[in-house]
């Protein structure tokens, strides 16, 4: 086995996937300190560097005609900007000790050591896969990569028949569901929950509910796959929950990810109780001080319940990166934790969530009250006005804001971004009562649905008050 | 001359004004205390009560087909909730001494006398009308209230041509331009600065300028009106400037409105600079614990400069009212003040600001450091992505938010929403970096604009600093 270990004076930043947490630490790594100063290697064990897997659903649903138009940047580009990245090259192991990683050419089996002097942990999340009958058989497909997104659409366009049932409901679940539907699939949605996106309380759920039955998609909630049948072919022909069969053509785990970690539990790092890395605010893993971990293979802090938190979403990643890049070129940065938004779409149903759902509230040890109002995303007069449900969740006796749903048509999903805001500046109700927010009757009702929210608990909590 | 003095153990709130400010006022005074409690009468010299003046373009260009829809609760619904307005009433004299003010009816000229125990003004604004000649001749017309709205449309209906011309290209002019264009008009909009909408640095009002001429909107930028020009049938026929005419056939006037605020003056209450009446937090006229005044005939705090400014809008005189409403009422509310915040659009525009221009922190004495970023609206790969502009300032030194304006298509207006409550929270940019904002790629890039503002302006900062 080689070692490639020669130094010649420079460091050396070894980054372990080159995705978005990954290749953002290398890119801005690089912008903080030249190829004289700093050496970049970077192992991605797949095809592709730096693309959006959360554009995947739009791309297998046809709204983006290309695969490579999800992709961000290229190893080539990669590599002309100074990085060396090694593509089909994965990373076995990680000694901590002797700092160097074990890489193995995934084509040839050859493997090698590389020692580094700083290194970037990004090897983010896998599909969960639930231990069942069926589930390897050919027709089912996860959708986190690229060469997955590719496998479902080669598998739809060989269906034997249109039949399209997706397991979850969460976002990827959801998104899937409209993309098949898109792809002129009759699709069944199985959902182990009450409601669809249990990222909501059920409450705001059984919106996105009524949505998706108007798109003609069948919801089957309270139920979970047990198995996936196969035929005489070996291929997939229904999914069987505990009480019934859904025939299907294809089927598509839509269930949700946990931190890949293997790597880094085997090297000794620690981590979290949701299974991903512990880190620093500068996402420095917990101890470590010269190796960083970032994006969904690390747990962060929620700034609202003081906990730790699993929130796999490219946009934390590709913070992360840059956090991470910034202190691996000598700089200084930190994150400093998320406050849980997330936003998303069945056709034009908006659905947005930031803060803490009831049950998380509840979990964090906060009473709290909670109200709902109707409003609109225009002022009612101004055509085009349409509904907007809003439920906001505000501490008992404090006041203080602690979540924020938003359930509607256009101007739902980033109206969250106010609450957002108000979260991290730990704002009360009462505060965003006199919020100072754009209004004009084609964007907004005089009072923003956001702020008869806020007037009706900050009321409520008042109310409340011994 | 009526004395209508007699009291029977209530207490009688009078309001002045029967607009936003006003009506909000009475309602929320209402809704706080009962009919057996509190007496409420309100004069309104007009025939509407609780109108969107905001609405007013939009009827007038056909988006909103009826005057009624504009009207959110006419004198007949206020009077069904115990509040006694009165209607084509207008006060002519407020009596500070003796608690009580002169009301007029407007058809019979008859006066008499109310007491009051609690005063609301709410006289709003009037619309400058500059002293030149030829302005009050057929065919000028103000926007303000639903009567200019109504004379408007007659007069556009009985135009012997197709020309128009706007005088004034701020909110008003801009929104008039478009729904001049929209009923079938060649509009030419005369404006004094050098590009429209001076609520926006100009090079932000350029991006303005070129979506009117793409309407095909004619911009005169630089250019004072100096007179109307009339006809042999005393009728406008043209609009003049220093150095040239522009043939008309109808004349909007969208230069501004100022505080109405004559009667509050010859009362001997206080304005500050900008003409409006200076309040304190509780919206209490200055130096007089029983008179409340709130909405377009005010002045209010901007908490970015931190000095007095006069700011007509609806959704600030809502507010007032509401704080009004509650403290006469008997409760206990406060306006802590504005950000700036205000939005637009021309057609598919969108134009938003919040905080301070360039020309506002120079006059504030603060020393700033200013970025412009270009993004999109949806992430690059998504169909229907559209440019968007941001431009930050942030202070020298302490990197603190000082102002953010935004022009895009879609998004870009309610977008300045994030900067409103991060200028409210006193963020600096360096915080803003990293915010917790919705992402989903039919809704923002990766990085949304505003991130991408944000790490540019914290860097600038960042390199100004000693």
């Amino acid at each position: 086995m080689s070692v490639d270990g020669g130094r010649d004076g420079r460091r050396r930043l070894v980054v372990i996937g080159g995705d978005a947490a990954g290749m953002s630490a290398a890119s801005q790594a690089r912008r903080m300190s030249g190829p004289e100063e700093l050496e970049i290697v970077a192992f991605e064990r797949g095809r592709f560097t730096s693309y959006s897997a959360c554009g995947i659903p739009y791309w297998v649903g046809g709204d983006v005609p290309e695969r490579d138009q999800l992709v961000a940047r290229t190893p080539a580009e990669h590599r002309a900007r100074g990085i060396d990245v090694r593509t089909r090259t994965e990373v076995v192991e990680i000694d901590v000790a002797g700092q160097r990683v074990r890489a193995r050419d995934v084509d040839s089996g050859a493997e090698s050591w590389t020692s580094y002097d700083g290194l970037v942990i990004g090897t983010g999340a896998r599909p969960v896969r639930p231990d069942m009958p069926g589930v390897d058989a050919p027709g089912v497909h996860g959708v986190q990569t690229l060469d997955d997104g590719e496998a479902l659409l080669d598998s739809l366009e060989r269906a034997p028949g249109r039949r399209a049932v997706v397991v979850g409901a969460g976002y990827i679940g959801v998104e899937m569901a409209e993309a098949l539907i898109n792809r002129g699939f009759e699709v069944t949605v199985v959902n182990r929950g009450r409601e669809p996106m249990s990222t909501l309380d059920p409450d705001m759920g059984r919106m996105v509910h009524g949505a998706m039955e108007g798109l003609g998609i069948t919801m089957v909630n309270d139920a979970e796959v047990t198995r996936v049948l196969t035929g005489e072919d070996g291929r997939i022909r229904a999914v069987a929950t505990e009480g019934a069969e859904y025939p299907a053509d294809v089927v598509v785990l839509g269930i949700g990810v946990r931190p890949e970690t293997s790597l880094a539990r085997a090297a000794g790092l620690p981590v979290g109780a949701h299974g991903g890395l512990l880190t620093d605010l500068a996402m420095r893993v917990r101890g470590h001080g010269n190796i960083w971990a970032g994006g969904d293979c690390v747990e962060v802090l929620n700034l609202v319940s003081g906990q730790e938190q699993y929130v796999p979403l490219g946009t934390h990643a590709n913070k992360h990166g840059q956090v991470i890049g910034t202190n691996a070129g000598g700089g200084y940065a930190t994150f400093p934790g998320v406050v849980g938004t997330a936003v998303s779409k069945v056709c034009d149903l908006e659905i947005a969530r930031t803060g803490l759902r009831e049950k998380d509230a509840h979990r964090a040890g906060l009473r709290f009250e909670t109200v709902t109002i109707e409003s609109t995303s225009r002022a009612g007069y101004y055509p085009g006005a349409s509904p907007m449900t809003v439920k906001m969740l505000a501490e008992r006796g404090t006041g203080r804001l602690l979540g924020v749903q938003i359930v509607g048509r256009e101007g739902a999903a980033k109206r969250v971004d106010i609450a957002a805001v108000a979260l991290t500046a730990r704002m009360t109700v009462q505060q965003m009562t006199s919020l100072d927010l754009g209004y004009a009757p084609p964007f907004s009702p005089v009072w923003d649905p956001v702020l008869v929210a806020a007037r009706k608990a900050t009321a409520k909590v008042r109310a409340g008050r011994p």
